[in-house]
């Protein structure tokens, strides 16, 4: 603007109203200019944004994020004041899914279970990267230095690995077996050293993908661990691997600190015994509990929770429950047992003291319990009812509902605080 | 401004220089007022601000803050690209320091030598709040729910609890016995039930204050558990708190799931023994690791860690080692123990296999290491090395050094995972 050059001496001469003019536009734009970049400097952090406008700028270490099943959606929600932040959209079928989080805590990656695999910045509250990686998955996992994401897939079978950074594929491993034949894959985990672990339903079988080398793994094969594992979990120090089998009984067993032991068989007694009894749906393992030398896992097909010592992997009792155990959660001190239970019995909470080991109480939040999650030191726990559309926090301690929050057919609810964990 | 209201043609006659100049001042205060306003907007959340801005809006999961002892600074890291975010000074005396942090991971608070207690936040990276609570302090804890924080004071000896809102005084516990004399207070950790446990040195007792009712703690005093108990932690699950006694041989154990049984002393053949060995620097035992059923924690006035056998609470075996520990700390998966010396063996790490129980590196960083902090899935570990001004970051499964930060005199190392845990 030629005009605000000089002091006015040496300008070009003009008449007044058009002096005025090119002054006036001039201001225009620089107004219009800085208020864009206003506009997109308040969007990388909101302190002084709209009210409305949720604040992005805070601590993660309190977040979690929440399926919404039915709705494809997911809400991000605070454990501290027990409040919803906000929702984000289209991340497909979320009729079966989990999620992991980056090891700053501020990433969720979903899986769904049309095999999308959706990446959402929770400060941001939006989608920033989205694959459909396969036709059907079942879960995943984040390696443990947070560089990459594996998921397990059922058609085609098998495991693909991406950068969390951009969701670009790393590695693809068909679940093959025998006569090239692809396996449904189940109870994908991590593991120490930038391992993945997981189990061929239809192979009967364990793998491990190595990643610790380089971005080719290293895959190594345990075959004829027992008939159609169903799920699997890892240890909290990320040494044991164990299968728990619908195929026939007992469970397998893989020491990672010994891998070249291969996996043994665990629990021959324990199992869907000879009558097969019905399964309504089927147990997971990942949310077992731990208490001093026991742990407690949901048995399969019969009402019960199985109590294992886990110093000699062998069965050390089986408490009667309400239902067919669905999750056994452990809270975070090991105190408590909370049990929910598949249909017509999913109406239900059990908590087992797992010191007496006996069930210490029996309440029914509503229809459709489906999902628990426990504030990481212990003192809440948050469970999704579905039928209800509600999420309700409890204390611990006192087993009072201390909130309810409004949620479209909630699942799964995951705390940030996965992150820091081993197998999570 | 007058002239700009209309399109020119009402405008108070003036001559055109004038008229220029009123537009420029005009156009000039404009700019100002936005470039201020854009400016607050930035402080807010720094994507777009200026790269020597150290970004605001971000993950708070793998945060860690560094003590730089001399200064009374702290550093503020991070642990994905291993990278120093930004300096806060101003913490007065923090020549013996520690942190613990707010629920959500965005606060720290840092107890410093001369009682202060100052919370900063670590994504404005300012001190928000600051208070002198003692003469002398030795550390600190945040209740389970992250609503208080807990002090424990040398001078005058006691406890002090505060809001972690704003540090109001909530509680203020003298630690008197005897004839009214008050004891220096050590080893104070947070449990489960919104409680905290500690040590009284001068007058041999464990208390424990119980906030689950009200903020008026229930304070419970267990007399005569040894003498000189000079730290002491708490195991993962938040259940046993068990002390190490300076004054005579064992260790004072108090089962927080049967406090009415008493405390118990363990492990009577441990101890310095009837010659009283020479101590250079009181070991930390808040660091122990377990792996397994054994705990290893550093023995103190000899060179040996101490393994536990936790099932029985006897000693499992010792294991000889560089010179007299200091901190035993465990990698997360439990597999490895490494070790940290004091004077004139502080030049040196030893790393210790969990399961072979023997040491399987030794190696020298420098002079002056006077911590380690696991990252939380345990891939990496930070040293700081006080002579060097540095801080080293080492790969636990190569144990290469990964990265080398600058750092004046650091001490302790504390990341932000320690808000998920109970007793960190």
């Amino acid at each position: 603007m030629k005009t605000g050059e000089s002091d006015g001496l040496n300008q070009t001469p003009l008449d007044d109203a058009a002096i005025r003019r090119e002054w006036r536009t001039g201001l225009i734009s620089a107004l219009l200019v800085l208020l864009l970049v206003f506009a997109a400097a308040t969007r990388g952090g909101a302190d002084i944004a709209d009210p409305q406008t949720p604040q992005r700028l805070r601590g993660t270490g309190d977040l979690a994020l929440v399926i919404e099943r039915a709705k494809g959606s997911v809400q991000i929600v605070e454990t501290s004041g027990n409040s919803r932040i906000a929702g984000v959209e289209g991340l497909g079928d979320l009729s079966h899914a989990s999620a992991v989080f980056s090891r700053d805590q501020r990433y969720a990656f979903v899986f769904g279970r049309d095999g999308g695999l959706t990446k959402v910045d929770m400060l941001d509250q939006r989608i920033v990267a989205r694959v459909v990686q396969s036709g059907n998955s079942i879960g995943g996992a984040i390696s443990q230095d947070g560089s990459l994401v594996a998921v397990s897939n059922y058609e085609p079978g098998g495991v693909k690995v991406f950068k969390t950074d951009d969701l670009s594929l790393v590695a693809d491993i068909p679940a093959e077996y025998g006569n090239g034949q692809r396996s449904k894959v189940i109870g994908l985990v991590d593991a120490p050293g930038h391992r993945f672990v997981f189990a061929l339903w239809d192979a009967g079988e364990i793998w491990t993908l190595d990643f610790d080398a380089s971005e080719k793994p290293v895959v190594t094969k345990y075959e004829d661990v027992g008939r159609q594992p169903y799920d699997a979990l890892i240890t909290p120090d990320g040494r044991y691997y164990i299968a728990g089998l619908f195929g026939e009984d007992g469970m397998a067993l893989l020491d990672l600190w010994h891998p070249e032991k291969g996996v043994r068989r665990i629990l021959p007694d324990y199992g869907r015994g000879n009558e097969k009894m019905p399964v309504y749906k089927m147990p997971h393992l990942e949310g077992w509990a731990i208490a001093g030398r026991y742990a407690f896992m949901p048995a399969i097909g019969s009402q019960e929770v199985l109590v294992i010592d886990m110093a000699t992997w062998q069965e050390a009792g089986r408490i009667a429950v309400h239902g067919q155990p669905v999750f056994v959660m452990g809270r975070p001190d090991g105190r408590q047992v909370w049990v929910n239970f598949a249909f017509p019995n999913n109406d239900t909470i059990q908590v087992v003291d797992a010191e007496k080991l006996e069930v210490v109480k029996t309440f029914q939040p509503g229809k459709g319990v489906l999902h628990m999650e426990f504030e990481p030191r212990g003192e809440e726990v948050w469970i999704s009812v579905r039928d209800l559309d509600e999420l309700h926090v409890y204390d611990t301690a006192t087993l009072e509902r201390k909130a309810v929050l409004p949620a479209d057919k909630p699942s799964g609810i995951f705390m940030t605080a996965r992150a820091s964990r081993i197998g999570l």
